[in-house]
């Protein structure tokens, strides 16, 4: 049976060292998460409390495929609150996570051989998804000193859609709204669908990420309860879409996937009171991110941008050589430190990079940076400064 | 911004008829009905107290792509007690729903512009989902006398892929074993990749339903928990994909899903502890079916294909004209019955039928039938018999 060409995307090399990590556990040896691409909270009480109740109250059917009304008009006031948008609940889809936001975005947009542009390093699904939906990822080489981030004069008219995120993922920096409001306006002149991967918004430190969908209506939004809301695994997510592609997602959305999780949106809904909860989970990240900042450095590392959210730090790591996997292999071998290396990012520089995570408890975090001094000072390499 | 030709799917017809049932009842008129898909019955206990349980012992972060491997081992000792089928649980993979698993064994199959064949009338979310990935939905028309199913001589080289669904939808009609046989065999030599819905599995009536699985190795099975496990609005389901294929649908899923809902997934798992429970439902489909086989005739719609699973009759009504969706709005109107066109699994010759779904409650089903039979005898219509 024929294995189709588009299908023949390539593995997560992370996988490698996870697996190893796995390994080692079961080994009995102790494993600080680095790695981790997720909160290790759980969803909010109130997210638990509410599905558990209507479980009770009678059978959770399919919903309408643009999801639960009072979950899409939730989500709608919370751009209001949060980012003084006034926003139609009309435009507000709710996705089995983002990633069916991303397959329902890219299908309504884009037809097969189109060219879709993200900056590198990124968000490796991004390009994968695109393959296996018979589009043309196009790469935009980034730089550190622009927080990994592309810019206008990158964005060519030979492109069909570009995928920014804002905090992004390896490195968790921001566009500034004037960085964001310049790359919508270049995707307006050029007739470029911009999609924003917002996912980490709520994850933020210094200031309040900036939402695309405050600077024009002509954009594709994808966010997530996954993150901020601590729900990884529920697979809830949403969108906002111009008035102009409701009725078409919304028919892909019927044929693509019914509907969301019924027990998920019924959880998601109730998130927004949990909203204490997670601001004491944000707490927790605002203080490893802290630590990160203050140790990462003397601990071997010190060459990464400060990330203005999410819970990554994208290191540059060519001190230690050009092969980001065996230098993974390695701290995990030595020091007990499972850590990302860069090349699932960025398959060309990647392999001077790491990806370090501090979203788990700032005891492991602590424990997981004093891992790192001690071998890489046994590793005998005077990082630069 | 652009919308993409390959989204531009027909909308669902039944649509309008859902939507004039809700403004009926919001006026306050009573509906019965026979437009719904799916059962009226809630996840079993089992599945609602594993998860409830689950939810408060921690966090429930991403799964695997696959799935959790205690449900997979689960579903391969299903096939070895149902089926007599040894299956290797690295063969199952779990997904969001049936839907998720179409998408995964299209994208894994097929490239851009490959040719996909269905009996028609069919589900029509296979064509529309072959369309938003870019593939050519091939109809192959069937007739009532065959139980709407496709024939291995209308089975040509030309064809990338076959979907077949036993029991299908709308018509709950099976291929029984020499002739599921003889497609398999058909589509082995043509060099077509068969793809066998399975999701009626377990609502079946006077003979077990057949598996691909039970004939070649050599097929992509799609299954869900939706109908036979009540559990739609969960969106769980499961495939089973050839060896050779296994790695990259675990490369797709990680990619495009990341994995299926961690919770849907626990409940999944406990609701194989609740099957006396569903096969109580069951046992009301199998009334209800009777009762539509004795009183649908008299009720003025003799002509159909008796069911062998699922839930469904599908009737030619070309006694009372061609226009099922007027047909439809006429019999919701004047006898409040909401009925299903065959439009949207036909769009050529489904005018003349309607879907009628006998899903809900015996009591139900015994008022939609009365309400059926003095409508047709005030419209004034003698039915031929």
């Amino acid at each position: 049976m024929k294995l189709s060409e588009r299908g023949a995307v390539a593995p997560f090399i992370v996988m490698d060292v996870m697996e190893r990590a796995r390994r080692a556990e079961a080994a009995g040896r102790h494993i600080i998460h680095m790695e981790v691409g997720q909160p290790g909270t759980p969803a909010p009480r109130t997210a638990r409390e509410a599905l558990a109740r209507a479980m009770e109250a009678g059978p959770l059917g399919y919903t309408v495929a643009l999801g639960l009304p009072e979950l899409r008009a939730r989500i709608a006031r919370h751009y209001r609150d949060r980012y003084g948008v006034d926003l139609n609940p009309e435009r507000v889809v709710i996705t089995s996570g983002a990633s069916a936001g991303f397959i329902l975005a890219f299908t309504a947009l884009f037809d097969a051989g189109d060219r879709v542009g993200m900056g590198i390093p990124g968000y490796p699904s991004y390009r994968h998804i695109l393959r296996a939906l018979s589009l043309d990822a196009v790469g935009i080489e980034t730089a550190m000193a622009d927080g990994f981030q592309p810019l206008p004069d990158q964005i060519g008219g030979d492109l069909d859609g570009l995928i920014v995120a804002s905090p992004g993922n390896p490195a968790g920096t921001m566009l500034d709204r004037a960085a964001l409001a310049a790359l919508v306006s270049r995707c307006s002149e050029a007739d470029v669908a911009l999609v924003s991967d917002e996912i980490y918004h709520g994850i933020e430190y210094e200031q309040r990420a900036v939402s695309a969908l405050e600077l024009s209506d002509d954009v594709f939004i994808i966010n997530s309860f996954s993150k901020y809301f601590s729900m990884t695994g529920w697979r809830v997510g949403w969108m906002v879409v111009p008035e102009s592609h409701i009725r078409q997602v919304e028919r892909l959305a019927q044929n693509l996937f019914i509907c969301p999780s019924h027990a998920s949106q019924v959880a998601a809904l109730a998130a927004f009171e949990g909203m204490a909860e997670l601001d004491a989970n944000l707490a927790v990240y605002a203080a490893n991110r802290q630590m990160m900042l203050d140790r990462l450095p003397g601990a071997g590392f010190p060459r990464f941008a400060a990330p203005d959210g999410a819970f990554y730090v994208y290191a540059d790591v060519t001190q230690f050589g050009h092969d980001a996997l065996i230098l993974s292999q390695r701290i995990l071998d030595e020091a007990g430190v499972a850590v990302t290396p860069g090349l699932d990012f960025d398959p060309e520089r990647g392999g001077g990079m790491l990806r370090f995570s501090y979203a788990r408890s700032t005891e492991d975090v602590a424990e997981g940076l004093s891992r790192l001094r001690a071998w890489s000072e046994k590793a005998g390499v005077s990082a630069s400064r």
